[in-house]
């Protein structure tokens, strides 16, 4: 599209920083490659094919998604590689993913033997087989088995099942989102690459072996350092980092690529002003994992202001009664987070130099199932 | 379409018990009616034309929206009177409101003279006239004027702009999400109509006549007794209720319409089981306006179950160590604020007798501009 001024866009719009992303994903890619290992980012944060095939175009060797539904829209897009990381329990998932393993490369986690023989009876069933990595539970305490005895032993069981192979293990200390500080950023970090190393090592002493060895989330991976054996990453939030990064202190607001612009459309007290953008624009997140990091509900870019509240369609700042904001201006903020955010639009521009350069469709929207 | 059994929707979806819905809207009709009042309900709780159009039928007078693009929705589906119960200030709004205004009747909000304005101006250069009423600040501080005096002088200043038609005063006393008892919603319910009265009578005085005079929430509504003068109420969340107004005391469990199906992906332990709907499905929110009302995000129904925690795509329940629930179980769960959860469905399944006999496209969700 030919550029046009951010002006002429409704609010609220999101905004992605398309120069800001472009260095984000190098940065990450450079790190994959200074350690060796594979980047397979997780693109619930952009939920966007055209910045998947970015991330591909720059090093990436497939994507990470939560949803089947996910994985159908980065296929119909033509990403060939793709890893669910997540259980697919219901009847109706696995009848679409064993759909979908006939056009693309997909492998799919696994935590219990009862997930593992539905997964095993639809693949057997249509003749197929499917790559599976079993999902250690590095402390988040969401999904997963323990690592070590557990893991082999959930391993020894499925087996024995038809149409099932064994890829890999993976994990994510989405803990880190909790952390107090960078120090603890980094302990969390060094803790998910150590067990899942001396898990590899339970399942090569069983008698298998793990070929790829997994772990990341963007807190994690902004300050990971490399570890022998872990083989690849899978970051999701890197791409555009937003408030909450900032306050676990692994990305600055330079460094922040999505943003929303809002109108404000009251201004009833001097400490008050209300924009048009609510809960419907920014999410009632705090955090990542229901953590409560963040105070208000993001960063209002240049001026003295705290998006304090939020109704669905009303953010409330609270104001130094001198800041100059009129009924009419536009604010632009960066949300505590980006995942959370992406999901609750349609499009999103993509902006550079201020301007508006590109319109995205966000074709992994809403998509759940 | 034919009724079929819901084990059929693949999960998390969004089931509406159509039964329940019909209750809730004949309750607050009757009720309406008993204090001779009209009742325009606010559609961003179900933002589904055939639901508004049932409200309609059912008595309601028009409809009550936050956005353009909600009255856009409405107004394409046959809504003939809508209410923007908000301040539309950008140009591009104001383009659109316009463009609606020559199709439907459609009146807006109103809390100071700079989007006053704005409104005259675009309005006088159609050369068309729209109706207004001033939003008074009832003790939520989002947006509106104060009652009384200042609520006169806004009035009196607007009143030399052309193409502005003052019809009459709203307010919200959203604060009522964070009430203690059910006392206290009383109280707040009394506060909300009493100093709508007085301003009402201030404008008198000036004057001038407030043809409407407009409160409503679920809450305060569901114990309003009347109140002389008061003309209209614009209560939302009362067609489905959720976990919010339970914990608030005007609503009981099982006039919750409102549901989510999701499936049991994952059971680590005895005391933890995750389901496949997290933050994408349920929302973060603990209560409106930001208010913290719930301990978990939802009421696992007939589970001794908390939903504890939630990321993305998943669900984290603590449950009673002894809790029958097995991986591939379904479970229903009523949300804590049904008309943040709406938003985040491109469909909603309605039930009757635990049967699925209606889709629904939820066409105004995501209508934040």
């Amino acid at each position: 599209m030919t550029a046009v001024n951010l002006d002429t866009l409704d609010t609220p719009a999101l905004l992605i920083d398309l120069d800001i992303v472009r260095r984000n994903l190098e940065g990450m890619q450079k790190s994959a490659d200074k350690y060796g290992v594979a980047l397979r980012p997780h693109i619930k944060t952009h939920k966007i094919p055209e910045l998947a095939h970015l991330q591909m175009r720059l090093g990436a060797t497939g994507v990470t998604v939560a949803k089947v539904s996910e994985a159908e829209v980065m296929a119909e897009a033509g990403i060939k590689d793709i890893f669910i990381a997540n259980q697919v329990v219901s009847e109706q998932k696995l009848d679409r993913l064993a759909a979908l393993s006939k056009k693309v490369n997909i492998s799919v986690g696994l935590d219990s033997i009862t997930a593992a023989e539905k997964l095993s009876a639809i693949f057997a069933a249509s003749g197929l087989t499917i790559e599976y990595l079993i999902e250690i539970n590095s402390g988040l305490n969401r999904c997963g088995v323990l690592p070590g005895r557990d893991a082999v032993e959930l391993y020894q069981a499925i087996n024995v099942l038809p149409s099932l192979r064994l890829k890999g293990i993976f994990t994510h200390a989405g803990q880190v989102y909790g952390a107090g500080s960078l120090a603890e950023v980094m302990e969390v970090s060094r803790h998910e690459s150590k067990i899942m190393v001396e898990t590899a090592r339970a399942l090569d002493q069983a008698g298998t072996f793990a070929e790829i060895v997994s772990v990341g989330s963007t807190p994690t991976m902004k300050v990971w350092q490399g570890y022998e054996r872990v083989n690849e990453i899978r970051p999701g939030n890197y791409i555009f980092h937003d408030a909450i990064q900032i306050s676990l202190g692994v990305a600055t607001v330079e460094e922040c690529a999505l943003s929303i612009v809002a109108t404000v459309i009251s201004r009833p007290a001097r400490e008050r002003a209300v924009i048009d953008g609510g809960s419907k624009a920014f999410s009632s997140d705090r955090g990542a994992h229901g953590k409560e990091m963040a105070a208000g509900f993001g960063i209002v870019l240049g001026k003295k202001a705290t998006l304090a509240r939020l109704s669905e369609e009303h953010g409330i700042m609270i104001l130094d009664p001198d800041e100059d904001i009129e009924i009419g201006d536009r604010v632009r903020i960066i949300p505590n987070h980006a995942c959370a955010v992406v999901n609750l639009f349609d499009r999103a521009y993509g902006i550079s130099n201020g301007e508006v350069v590109e319109e995205f469709y966000i074709a992994a929207r809403g998509k759940s199932q």
